[in-house]
C-alpha cells in the first residue's frame, strides 16, 4: 500500500463528504430563498451545466441563472411571506469515478411545499406533502466539488388533506410562466406517482464507474 | 503512526461509505419492485443470512429468495400499478467492528406505502404514511460489504386521513399469504405504535464493538 | 503528502462519522425517554456546554441535567404510555475545524410527536407532525466528540388532521413548566411556521472555518 494510494482513498472519502456537504447547502439555502447564493454551488464553468426541474431543462450558466435569479424569484420578495418550500435529503448513494475527477449521487427527499396560487395580499397559503428525489452528476472545478447537473425526479405533491391517490390531477407545476423564465428543453423525464402508472427506478442509484459518460447523465 | 494503521482507519471509514450506500441501493430497489436485484446485496454465501419482517424470520439464501422473489412478488406484475412502497433512510448510526469483518448500523426510516387491498382491476390503492425504523449486520463477503441480518422495526403504518393514535387495530402486514411464502419463525421484536404502549428503545444503536457477538445480532 | 497531514485528513473524516453518529444517538435516546443517557452525549466537563430549546436556553451541566433529567422526565414514567417523540437526522452539512478541535453541523428533522396534554389515566394522545432543525457545535473532550451547543430551531408542529397553516396559534411548548425546570434564559432564535411570516436562514449550514468563534455559536 503506498502513500499516493492511500491519499487517492482519502480524497475519495473527502469527495462523499464535501457532495453531501454541497448539496445540503443547495437544500438550505433554496429552503431560505437565497437563489443567487445557490448559483455557486454549480459548475457555472464547466460545460454542460444544466437543472433538469420537472418542467424542463435549463442549459449552461445562463440557464442556471434564468432558473435561479429568474423564475425562483419572479414573484418578487413579496411571495416569501407564507412560503416555504423544503426538501430534505435522505437515503444518499454516492459514488466518485475511478479518475477522481466527477461523481454520481441519488437521494430521496421527503419535504413538503407551503405556497400561494395567488400573489394577492392576504391570500392564504396552501400547504402540501412534496416528496421528490434527485439524482445528480459532480465535477470538480477548480480544486472544488460543484453540482454539474441537477435533476428532479417526482414522486407526488400532495394537498394536506388529500393524498397522493386522491389528487386527480398531475399538479401543474410550475404555474404558468413568463416566456423569460422558460425552460430550453422538455423535460427527460416525466414519472410522478398516478394510481394507473407503475412506479419506475428513476434515477437510478448509481453504481461504481470509472469515468463519467455522458449515456449515464442525470 | 504506522501506514498499516492508517489503511485500517480509510478501510473503515470506507466501510461505513459503502454500507450507506448498499442500503440506499436496497431501498431504491425495494420501491422499484427490483426484488430480484435485492437478493445480490445480501451475503448469500454467509451461514446465518437472513430478514426479519415484522411477520417473522426469514432464513438462510433459501429464506431471502423466498420472501423477495416469492411473497414480494406474489402478487404479480398486475398488482405494481397504482403500488409504491417508500422507505427513506435517516438517522444512520453506523458502526464497524474493530476487526473490520462485520458491522452493525440502524436507521429511522420516514416512508409511505400505497396498496390495494384487492387484486381486482380498477380497485382504487390506499396511501399510508409508514415508519420503520432497519437494524443491521453487515459482513464482508469476497471482499464486498452485504446484508447480513435485516430487521425491520415498526413504528406505525397510519392511513392518510387517521393518525397512528386513531388507527383502532394492529395492521396486518401483511395480508394472508400462501403457505410457500411463509416465514421460516414468528417475529422476535413486535413492537409498534399503539396508545396503550410505551416505546421501546429497539433496535438500539449500535456502541462501538471489536467482534460481532450472535447475542447482539439484530 | 506526508504522513501526517494524511493523519489529520482521516481524522477530520472520523469526526464527520463519529459526529453523525453521536446525534444519531442522541436522536434515538431521546424517542426512547433515556434522557439520563443522553447526558453522556454533552461535554459536560467544557465550559460554555448548553442546549436551546425553543423556550429558552439551557446552560452549563447543571442546566443539561435540569432539561433531560428535570423537565423531560417531570410528568413521570405514566406518561410515557402513548408518547412518541422523534426526530429523524436529514440534510446533513457538518463542517470540522481547521485545527480539529470543535466541529459544525446542522441537520433538518423531519418527525412527529404524539402526547397527552393530560397526564388523567386514559387520556388519549393526539398525534402531530413535527419538523424541527438542529444546529450545533461540537468539541473533543477526553478525545471523544460530544455535543457542545444544541440548538433546536422550529419549523412547524401541527395536528394531524391541520396543516401547519391551518394552526392558528403558535404551540405553546412547553407546557407549562415548574419552577426548578425552567431555563436559564430566553430564547435566542424564535422563528416557526406562520402564514404572515417570512422563512429564515436559521441555521445557516456552516462553511469551512479554522477555529471556533463565540460569535458564530449555536
Amino acid at each position: 500500500m503506498t502513500d499516493a494510494s492511500l491519499e487517492e482513498r482519502i480524497a475519495r472519502l473527502e469527495a462523499v463528504h464535501e457532495i453531501q456537504n454541497l448539496m445540503g447547502r443547495y437544500s438550505y439555502w433554496h429552503t431560505a430563498n437565497m437563489h443567487r447564493e445557490c448559483l455557486s454551488l454549480f459548475a457555472m464553468k464547466t460545460p454542460g451545466v444544466r437543472a433538469e426541474m420537472m418542467w424542463g431543462v435549463y442549459e449552461g450558466p445562463e440557464g442556471i441563472r434564468r432558473l435561479y435569479e429568474g423564475w425562483h424569484r419572479h414573484l418578487g420578495p413579496a411571495a416569501d411571506v407564507g412560503a416555504m418550500h423544503m426538501h430534505a435529503l435522505t437515503t444518499p448513494v454516492i459514488e466518485v469515478a475511478g479518475d477522481l475527477r466527477t461523481a454520481k449521487a441519488t437521494w430521496v427527499s421527503p419535504g413538503h411545499e407551503t405556497m400561494s396560487f395567488s400573489v394577492a395580499a392576504g391570500a392564504t397559503p396552501e400547504a402540501f406533502w412534496a416528496w421528490c428525489k434527485y439524482g445528480c452528476d459532480f465535477i470538480l472545478e477548480d480544486g472544488q466539488w460543484k453540482i454539474w447537473h441537477l435533476h428532479v425526479y417526482g414522486i407526488f405533491l400532495a394537498p394536506y388533506g388529500r393524498s397522493w391517490v386522491e389528487q386527480p390531477e398531475d399538479m401543474i407545476d410550475p404555474p404558468p410562466m413568463l416566456p423569460e423564465h422558460e425552460p430550453d428543453r422538455p423535460p427527460t423525464t416525466h414519472w410522478q406517482y398516478k394510481p394507473d402508472r407503475e412506479y419506475v427506478n428513476e434515477p437510478a442509484p448509481p453504481a461504481p464507474f470509472d469515468t463519467f459518460e455522458e449515456a449515464n447523465a442525470f
